[in-house]
């Protein structure tokens, strides 16, 4: 498992380039015995999921192998290092991902082996979840269909089971086309694109008042004018709209939009728009996250060993101060010598764990039951996208945490096959949580 | 004259109030046998129209009479010196106005009287200039129609016939609707109308630039909103547009409008708005301004009496001296002792005069052939809504320039009587100016 | 009791006019043997605190009494039903905020007197709540000193104690200053006051990404200008800026004044400001919560009688069918038939119950281990400032929710005064949470 | 000289680049005996002036040969037609500029020769005018000094002298550096430099109605932050500022940097800016000015042949009927069937003809008596930077319009030479209008 996660770690592509990393595991899963299924879509050409076993209860399990631009570092060093400067870089960790499910897999293939029980595997590899539409795009082909339940890790810096996080969101893009004159002879005569991007920003800068307080809406100005003495025929902003909720992020996304249209409006311009893209935020199922926390105190995370240990505390200590005080008061640390997360979080603590960015898994927790299950791979402090999550994630302290993680949802997959009333139930809560409320694509 | 002058002056009456002003004139004007014509509506009941006379050609004085608020003046003082606290004053100098197209008009009566031609002179009671819809609220009520030319005086600090200028100007109320909410508790919850009023002035500020430059916009927060804790669910705003031609202000307006519309769509509220009032600019007349310049050569002011000088001086130096300077500028006087404009303005510099406010004789201009004069009656550097324009408004320094002006008016009333050539061709000027374009109600 | 809480209720006074009230509490406490102390200082007219017993423990009874302006209600009405048009009136409820104080201070004097303890009680006369500078006032001029623990209540729809909760704020006065001109003629010699105020509050806006989200800012603008032709000399603006700790909001109150400075730098324009008030957010003193969290159970509300049931339920659905659910879901009620919260929260649901106004009871938590306490005197559904709070708090519904408050508050007192470890412990939490951060007056 | 302005044409050089085109000028130059001075500044390598005769007077003719990226245009073409892909093209007619100062130096070395008179011309070669900063360079450099007067030429549509025109202005680059944080997760510990780019031009907007009319401001925004998810920590606009007078443009340019620095101030980030470039409006010299308009009617431009007629009527035709009605007009054309201007201008039209673009000459017009002239080297309605204006340039149409124009600037500096006395007016016009406001570089 170490080579592989170590070959990703040193091959790393970014999204939607992901064609070494997608081939290798599936070759190392056909070489398993386990059936590939490959995507006629262009769009989906790194995609796959490849299966094992037969009939049901079919557990899914998700891999991940896109790495981040730019973020270049050795691994397992304890200074920012890279190995091809302006390279890709793991520094998110999906290395971590794709390996953990496939080991996972292997472990649900043996005990199907073993017992001969009626059962699937599938390990789904799920290309540019950076992007937030890998999945988005997959849900879209029906890749998910069929599977029972769905398991998901990802590295951090604290070990607990998801029960609900990280943020909805809407990618859009917005261009306004005005009418081109010479800023210095004819100023009247122009309609200024640019104009239109400023004022629609204005109002929903002043809009941020009148929305719910954990909606988060950002932007950036893409395309702001050629030059000062050219009234800006062309001009584009690009946003995210985020909230807990999807469906306030539609609401939202609706009034960025009118802010959008009322500027057009104000400046005699027009606007056009493209939605890039967009997640769900995950849809809590309460069974199976009751039982990953389970299988948190039922399996072991090996023991670190004393380089590991100098590692995390050399990482976590090339990070402002703050960080480290205030990961340790979140998890409830008082041990000050302590850089890495040991115990397991708490029922209580990890339903109240604040998860903010946004992921494509969200979309697959509104398709099945799912749970998605966060290990310790990163010292405490150290943040995703960083040099630190990077190193950490190349090193044999990642590893360990992956493997922890595998153990898991290994743990999950053969519980709900042996307890089918498990199955049921999460089955029964899903159903009742998505009731009138079914998935519908951000990608419209 | 001056008693009547100086009567009105004595008691200023502002806009929209002046039934002392509007009923002495009517008395006056009565007793010299001229039938007077009242207008029924309420909106109209200090208008009116005084007629002396039978049939064509029929030559329009425009008298004003209404005062301004708060700047109460005694006349001919050399310091700024109130009569009444708060009260209103003639620093408009309209008291001047309205005497001396009565003056004219009797003057123009007597003619007709010595040479018992046919002809007919009317005096025109307009009130509320102030406000800028005196004459356009008598436009809509036909008041102007029947007379073939007419004409109307300004004190001023320079001496000229007008050929064109003032701005034509729209004037609109905005007031927008949201939904009001306790914004500490709920911010979340409301839609402020006051969010929609300040992004609507944002994007009237951008349109700056995409409008002719000599184009005015500009407005006040009539309501901002009760107390901070509450989101504000009324708020308002009122704005002037102004532009050398009509047809820019329609225009420009629309697009004020949009900007309001386009601010009600951003912040979820409701917009309603009213066209409170507006004018016209003045429509050139080439005759009949060439027609008034040649009588003010014709005719002669009184000369100044040392006293007069001195008040003149005193006044102009109570002033800023750039503004002494510029009006010396732009009048192209070199003397440096010279304090009053006394000769008339070439037909050139008269042409690019350059003549900034608004008013609504504008109006009139677009409905007859029509000339404006201004004559000295105030010193070098005195602007209009002064108290040093109300103190020579109420000297005769005032005076003089008044009758100065009443004589030219009279002069090209009896001018168009006598040769009816002059009065086909400035008729014949007008239809080619307004062909196609013709005038419509600012009222709408 | 209740007449009293009714006489109150009748003679709603308002802020900063509590003249009677003041005046009927400090008689009706001299009766019962209370020794007054009065300010001296013009600010604190309607201020007192009256004393009974001697020496220590001393615990203080903060007493309110002020009322809401335009909010006049026949108490007990099931409509909306003025005593006078545009009269003040209580629908805060603040007649059973004081009632309740003295009603436990009564209880509080027997206990003395019965026991021969050595001790004090102190009614503290509070006025101006609604300004929130109180008993920020009082506590300038040291109005607190000296007492051990102090106490208070508030009308609610909910039982439980407080823990933490109420914003700490800043109130603020903005005024920019320019250069007038005619904003037709001479747009470019002004320099607009009104347009400071604007980009300032723009500032605000653009800043709300970038502070704390459970940050609010609001702000009205009270002088936009007087006329439209006018570029406006003066213009101001009026701010609250809120956070749930005190340090946020001088940080916070910081950069909007640099808002502010920035608009003034880019208008040319001068600004002054004056800070109008201030308080802080409720400091959580567990040992007191715990303490009032027991009395709770030790005490007993009154049964309601089958008419009061009726008002209540009146009263909640006369309100948007939400704000009931609402209030039910966050109490955690099921029971589809109530209209009045009967229980007490649990530890847990009170420590997170959302409070998310000011209140001036914050300074006096900073300045004493303090306890505040809710009771249902107002159905479910029922908010503040409303027709519905005034109604029940003019109704024997309110009374019963005052008086089980004032059992409670004397119940504590006589803990403290019984059992001295208690109180000990209190002090030692008030230390350490304060230990290096004293209280400082918002008033500077 | 068609050869030269052919071969200029064939071998564009943008600004910056002009390598062969100054080496052109410098070898042909040397081969007529003029004696090349070169700078030794690397910032003017492509700078030069070439000098002939001895003593005074000494007139100087400034040539210029940078052409404009991507403008590639065939010349004589009737429709556009690149030569090159995205080359540059001579669109600006900067071939001819070069080559009528030549040919305008020669007849003056001629001149001398034959009269064996005292007296000097300097052809200057000027680069880069196009970035507005060439002269101004130069001029840093001292390279103006020791000239008595100085002309130049600028092919149009349209003859006349200038007398006053090119708007003075600053170009400047602001960059704001404020924080960087994860948008999504924690927005309020970032410091987005794109608000500060923002709130600054709204900044300037809302000043836009606070400046003279006549000024003129615009912005780009050249870095507004790198992806949404990311708090701009570095964002950057571009800006021009213009108005009729230098002084205007430097209290502007304050202004601005002020709501740059206010909008720093708002947003809690940093400013640094860059001066990239300025220049001078051109300064009238009423003697030169009259002296070009006799030398328009002593000189003869050739007659057009009927093929140079028709590319006139066509490249007129291509345009926009507005454009080419509006030249017209400003020109006093009444035929309809003309398309190009064959008259000069009246001293009045010439004096009021409204040049609204910026140029380098005009920081020349500061530094010596100076004359710019125009003639019609282009058809009616085409504006310079265009296809039209480059494949005009490119045909003997504009060929002969530089010819015009040498023979004028010959004459001119003939008149110079023979008549000492219309220098010394010059001088003393020149000396007159700079007393007290003397030349200081825009790049400081």
């Amino acid at each position: 498992m170490f080579s592989i996660s170590q070959d990703l770690y040193n091959y790393p592509e970014i999204s939607g380039e992901e064609k070494q990393s997608s081939e290798k595991f599936k070759m190392i899963l056909k070489e398993q015995g386990f059936h590939i299924h490959e995507f006629p879509e262009e769009e989906l050409k790194y995609a796959f999921y490849a299966e094992y076993g037969k009939g049901h209860p079919m557990v899914g399990l998700l891999g991940e192998y896109d790495a981040l631009p730019g973020l270049s570092q050795k691994g397992g060093s304890m200074v920012k290092e890279a190995v091809g400067a302006s390279e890709p870089g793991h520094a998110c960790g999906h290395n971590l991902i794709g390996t953990s499910a496939y080991a996972s897999a292997l472990a649900v293939k043996k005990y199907l082996e073993d017992t001969g029980k009626e059962g699937t595997v599938r390990f789904y590899g799920c290309p540019q979840e950076e992007l937030l539409d890998g999945k988005v795009l997959m849900a879209k082909y029906h890749a998910f269909e069929g599977c029972d339940a769905g398991f998901s890790y990802h590295p951090w810096n604290a070990n607990f089971p998801v029960y609900q996080g990280f943020l909805a969101m809407n990618n859009l893009k917005f261009h306004f086309t005005g009418i081109s004159s010479h800023a210095g002879q004819a100023p009247g005569q122009g309609r200024s694109a640019l104009d239109a991007v400023e004022l629609a920003n204005m109002g929903v800068n002043v809009m941020r008042e009148h929305v719910i307080s954990s909606a988060r809406i950002h932007y950036v100005i893409t395309n702001g004018g050629e030059a000062p003495n050219i009234v800006p025929k062309e001009a584009s902003s690009w946003y995210y709209v985020r909230a807990p909720h999807r469906r306030d992020v539609n609401e939202i996304t609706d009034r960025v939009l009118n802010c959008q249209k009322g500027a057009a409006l104000m400046t005699d311009t027009t606007l056009s728009y493209e939605k890039v893209g967009g997640c769900y935020e995950i849809l809590p199922n309460h069974v199976l996250f009751q039982l990953a926390h389970q299988n948190f105190h039922e399996m072991e995370m090996s023991p670190y060993t004393e380089e590991e240990k100098n590692l995390a505390k050399v990482l976590s200590m090339s990070l402002p101060e703050e960080q480290l005080k205030k990961d340790r008061e979140v998890l409830g640390m008082e041990t000050e010598g302590s850089y890495i997360h040991k115990e397991t979080l708490s029922i209580e603590a990890a339903k109240s764990y604040p998860i903010s960015g946004s992921s494509d898994i969200g979309d697959v927790s509104w398709l099945m039951p799912f749970s998605a299950i966060f290990t310790a791979a990163w010292p405490l402090g150290v943040n995703a996208h960083t040099w630190q999550s990077a190193s950490a994630s190349g090193s044999s302290l990642g590893q360990k945490g992956m493997l922890y993680a595998a153990k898991i949802m290994a743990g999950m997959a053969v519980d709900l096959m042996e307890k089918p009333e498990i199955l049921r139930e999460a089955q029964e809560e899903f159903r009742s949580r998505t009731e009138g409320n079914p998935y519908v694509s951000p990608l419209g």
